[in-house]
């Protein structure tokens, strides 16, 4: 009779977590805040939640760019336990570099627990290349790109956010040794069976890639593809020794993972496909 | 037969000038990144600047809020300036205060030439309150609010943008003698005729006021109505001193004054509204 009783309700919708990209904030009404209205209007009465860090826009925006991702992650841990919309579990869904910092939530804050998670032009395995340096201004292009080229000191690692998912293909070792972000959420060194746990327990691990990105270098690292160790030729997922000896859990996913990709450059989709491929399948 | 020739070639598009509001950056993907896809898209072959203030991402961000209108303006005039694509003159296309932002370039920096302007949820009065507070701190909000109380004292004019367009409609003789920005733009004290020419050489200006605005506060400014002054009362443009006066050359310039509105919360709207009703009459 209560399980009667129970369904005679509908239940309220899973809330929605967003994690923004560089350059963008929380709640830029043209970007993440066009989203949120997006989401709202095709799922009623959902609640979504969009990551800041830091105080206030300027903050947020900066942040991005100069906080070490074990840190911003740590802060977003904590602001999604004290979200009391959130107690019984969200989706995430993460733009860029958002992507890999949802993943690396996931992983070490199950408390509450993420359900499914889509990342949009995520860079799973990192980067390699700063091939459209942001902004317009060389000399601060020279300056991020002079600090790549020390990406692994840890003064770099403390400073700059995408040093934290610098993935040097031609030097492994040092990558593995290093990288105080990517080398751990990957168990490159060891297997931390709570992240393959947490990972697994994702209802659903939806990773996009845009067909035509010319900002995630290789775009190939959105499905966790990359550069082969010691070389610049690609490969897929499926030839890493990340899925061959499992390190994360993907492949004892199965179905629940799921790669899709779209034409495109960076994070460019209308909001029909969003609504089509992402919110109805997956949020709904 | 030399007109002839001539018009034997398609003339090249007049190029775009985006600026972008609080929050946001030049270049982001997800927000004018996608605007300038979407332009680029309809109209073949069209050059679009996005202007960026400040070095990086980051930078741009931080400007948005804590550089004064005055430098801004003159930092673009710069680089339009610099910029050989536009030469020959372009369009403008500002968002929320990159709505005055340009509006206050097209009367103090003539050269290159602005030809229409176009300006989404633009606060052209200015404002008055803070209704959502960006970014998610209940301290920042209070800080800048704290800090907004003084919005007429130097220092505050000096670090904080929307200072710069903070409009006491209860203390007129304060706002006129004391807003280093749209006191001067708007031609309160007196009036600079080159301001006027230049607005009045402009092909077209269209305003476009949100009807579901939350965030300008009033949202009839957008269309430079605002509280009459002493009350809290709304008055419309045509009610107002700066029309009956023609203060500004707005009345003089008849059917090329142009007032749209849409529904839609802050710079809420379809890619098909923005194709429909700004780029293809007025950017074509």
């Amino acid at each position: 009779i209560l399980g009667m009783f129970r369904m005679n309700f509908p239940t309220s919708p899973v809330p929605i977590v967003m994690w923004h990209g560089i350059g963008d904030t929380c709640c830029n009404p043209l970007s993440l805040g066009r989203i949120k209205e997006v989401i709202e209007k095709e799922i009623n009465g959902v609640y979504v939640h969009s990551i800041s860090i830091g105080h206030g826009f300027a903050k947020d925006a900066e942040s991005g760019y100069f906080m070490p991702p074990n840190k911003q992650i740590e802060i977003a841990c904590e602001q999604l336990r004290s979200d009391d919309n959130l107690k019984n579990g969200y989706h995430g869904l993460g733009f860029s570099q958002g992507g890999q910092f949802l993943r690396g939530l996931a992983q070490r804050c199950s408390d509450p627990p993420m359900k499914t998670l889509v990342t949009l032009g995520g860079q799973h395995q990192g980067v390699y290349g700063l091939p459209k340096c942001p902004g317009d201004s060389k000399k601060y292009c020279d300056y991020i790109r002079r600090l790549l080229n020390h990406a692994y000191s840890n003064w770099v690692q403390r400073i700059l956010a995408p040093a934290g998912y610098w993935h040097d293909p031609l030097d492994e070792p040092t990558y593995k040794k290093k990288s105080k972000f990517l080398a751990d959420i990957n168990n490159e060194v060891f297997i931390n069976q709570e992240y393959k746990q947490n990972l697994v327990n994702l209802e659903k691990l939806v990773l996009v890639k845009f067909n035509n990105d010319t900002t995630v270098q290789p775009k190939e690292s959105s499905w966790f593809g990359y550069y082969k160790p010691g070389s610049l030729v690609i490969q897929r997922l499926n030839e890493t020794s990340l899925w061959i000896e499992d390190r994360l859990g993907l492949k004892k996913m199965g179905d629940r993972l799921v790669l899709l990709d779209t034409d495109g450059d960076h994070l460019q989709f209308s909001e029909e496909w969003f609504v089509t491929n992402i919110v109805r399948p997956y949020f709904k």
